[in-house]
Order: C-alpha cells, then sequence, then structure tokens
C-alpha cells in the first residue's frame, strides 16, 4: 500500500498491464458546505499541507454530438470539464467529460484559488492537489481555466489555460 | 472532528442551521480498477468491515423535463439515480441525479452486491456502506434497484427498490 497515512502525500498505484489501479485518494477531513456565496462548496476540516493529494476523481468523456445537442442544454453543462480528445482519424478536439468527484464541486476563485487540478487523460482521472497551505475552515477552490460558464464573481479572469490549472504547474507534485 | 481514523465508522457532521456541514468521508483504501468484466470499478484495497462508509457523494438533481429531453439521450443517462422529487404543487414526482463520486462508479450485482446505498433528500447526497464484511481485492457492488438500464448479467432482477438499496435496511447504519 502506497498509501500514507500521516502526510496524505500518497502515490496513485498503478500496477501496470492489464492490473492498472488507481488509488482512489482523498484528503480525509473535508465538509460539504451548503450554504458559501457561490453556493454549495467543500471546506477543510483540517489543515491540508501544500501539494497534499486533496481527491483523485474518474471522469466520464462525453461524446462531442450529444454534448452540443444535449448536455450543453442542461444545468450539467455548469459542471462539466473540457478534455482533450482526438476524432475517428487523429485529429485533435475538444470532449467535455463528468467528474464523478469533488471535482464537480470545488467553486471557482480568480484570485483565492488553493486548488490545483491535472487531467490524467489515459487514465481518465483528474488529480486535485492543495497548490500552498490551506487552514482548517478555508473553502477549497480551483480554477475553472478556459470553462467558464457563468460571470466571474470575484477578478479578472485568468489566461486560457488548456491542461489542468496553470498554477499546478509551478508546484512540485507527487502523483 | 466526529471521523474516527481507526474504524473509519465516522458520523456525518451536522452543525444545524445556517453552517450545515456534511462530512465527505471515504474509506482511504480504494482502487479504480479499469479492466473488471464490467468496465471500469472500484476494488478494496483493504480489508472494509461491516457497516464501515465507504464513500459519501454528493448529486446533482437534474429537472425532470430536461432529463426526458436530454440526458436519456446520453450515455450519462446510465449513470444517473433516481431521486424523488415534488412537482410545484407538491405533487410526487421521480427525477433523476447526477452522483459526483464513486457512486457513478459501482458496478451492479444483484447476487454479489457487497456495498448498500441510502439517499439522504434534504442534504442532497448518497450514503454508501459495507453490507458486510468485505476482503481485500474484492470489487465493490451495489444493486442499481429499479433502475437498471442495461440486461443484468448475473441474476434474477431484484424487487423493485424506491429508497435506496433494500439490503441497506437489514444492517444497522452509524451516519
Amino acid at each position: 500500500m502506497a498509501y500514507d497515512q500521516h502526510n496524505h502525500r500518497a502515490s496513485i498505484i498503478d500496477g501496470g498491464g492489464k492490473n492498472d489501479l488507481i488509488h482512489l485518494q482523498r484528503f480525509p477531513h473535508l465538509h460539504l458546505a451548503s450554504n458559501t456565496p457561490k453556493g454549495r462548496g467543500v471546506v477543510a476540516g483540517a489543515p491540508i499541507p501544500a501539494g497534499t493529494v486533496i481527491d483523485v476523481s474518474p471522469v466520464l468523456i462525453l461524446g462531442i454530438v450529444e454534448n452540443i445537442e444535449h448536455i450543453e442544454q442542461t444545468q450539467l453543462f455548469n459542471y462539466t470539464y473540457n478534455w482533450p480528445s482526438k476524432n475517428s482519424i487523429g485529429e485533435p478536439r475538444t470532449a467535455q467529460a463528468v467528474v464523478f468527484g469533488l471535482g464537480s464541486m470545488f467553486n471557482h476563485s480568480t484570485e483565492e484559488q488553493n486548488v490545483g487540478w491535472k487531467r490524467d487523460l489515459e487514465r481518465r482521472v483528474i488529480v486535485y492537489q492543495a497548490l500552498r497551505d490551506i487552514q482548517e475552515g478555508e473553502e477549497l477552490c480551483i480554477s475553472y481555466g478556459d470553462h467558464l460558464t457563468f460571470v466571474d464573481a470575484d477578478g479578472p479572469r485568468s489566461p486560457v489555460i488548456e491542461e489542468g490549472s496553470e498554477v499546478l504547474g509551478r508546484i512540485s507534485v507527487e502523483i
């Protein structure tokens, strides 16, 4: 077991080959709050050190056509993430993914984001990690990057970010 | 903190009133397998005692009309759960919910289910718990109850189950 209960910086297990296993890590002290100013959100229930893996969320990659024809017509569209993909002849396309995990519950903050995220395209998961030390009681916020489907409430918009959150690239991650 | 790291039978925290907080519990030793006979699935990475809370998954309740017109036309429909609801004049309706958590990754088993689930209608979460002692390496399977959208691969279908999984009602739960 590669999980280290003491510092919560576990490695994602990869058995390789046929028995590929991904450790579904989650920081154990997280709360769902129903009444943040932005709606439901996730709050730290204990201090979270920078770099901690907060959640590993599996995704469902939606078809490009079904997304345009259907998902974009529903409230779920506000929850989907861009997902780089290729069409049948190998040309790059942007699909959308539904995130089955806390990735769907983190609110957006342009100025106060404290959680970064990175897509694992091959394994169809997104890994969320603390960008800095987070205090108990702080709301966990990410940057939605190039996928804002609403008016940004708290500041100028970040540059377009295609591959996960830009800020995550600045810290050393252990996954 | 009501979380007990030793037996993982934590209570969901409810601050009551304005600051309602739900502890996003998850059993820490779970793996996502990409290649079960049923597709992606969740596997126990350590023994799980009966009654253990395995996941608390937030849900997004979809509109009845948008579900019929759109979600049912997509692959996402196979992942949604029935969600009891009421229309504008208080008549009972069945909506659908998208589960942002492992509830979307558990495969179905009629005969070998080892995880039960219960909706918390007011707080918009589903709680998943071990129905029996589960061994390391076992796949975690639930009953999809009255919401099978595919041919059941492993046995006769269970009776219609309206409120979470019938089997969960037989065990003592601590939530």
